[in-house]
């Protein structure tokens, strides 16, 4: 079973690559989540474990599915 | 942006479709997952709301990928 620490990093990854793909800074993504910026660094750096929720407001504030977001 | 509750539900209904494809009691996945099987029996029913280290270890749990879980 894939480590669960190595999960939030790679997961924190593809947040950080579909941002920058995004044209989004942290600040911008951070705000049209109504997340902390300091939150979403956090999630980037693999160091948070955010729940279904946060993830799925990640994803629409993202423009993207679940699915797309998972599909890496 | 999709109401989060509906992202939990739409979830919960996911992993049961998976869980009984692969011919698995919720004990049989909760045990596999070492997860209590009332709590699984609630991401299922969509009350609860997993973070990402234990949706990956549901994902394993079941043989699949996060992608493939997420592709729905």
């Amino acid at each position: 079973m894939q480590n669960t620490g190595d999960v939030t990093r790679r997961f924190g990854q593809r947040i950080k690559t579909l941002r920058v793909e995004a044209g989004l800074t942290q600040m911008a993504l951070a705000s049209r989540c109504n997340l902390d910026r300091t939150y979403l660094s956090g999630i980037e750096r693999g160091v948070r474990n955010p729940t279904l929720e946060i993830i799925s407001i990640i994803a629409a504030g993202l423009g993207t599915s679940l699915a797309a977001l998972f599909d890496y």
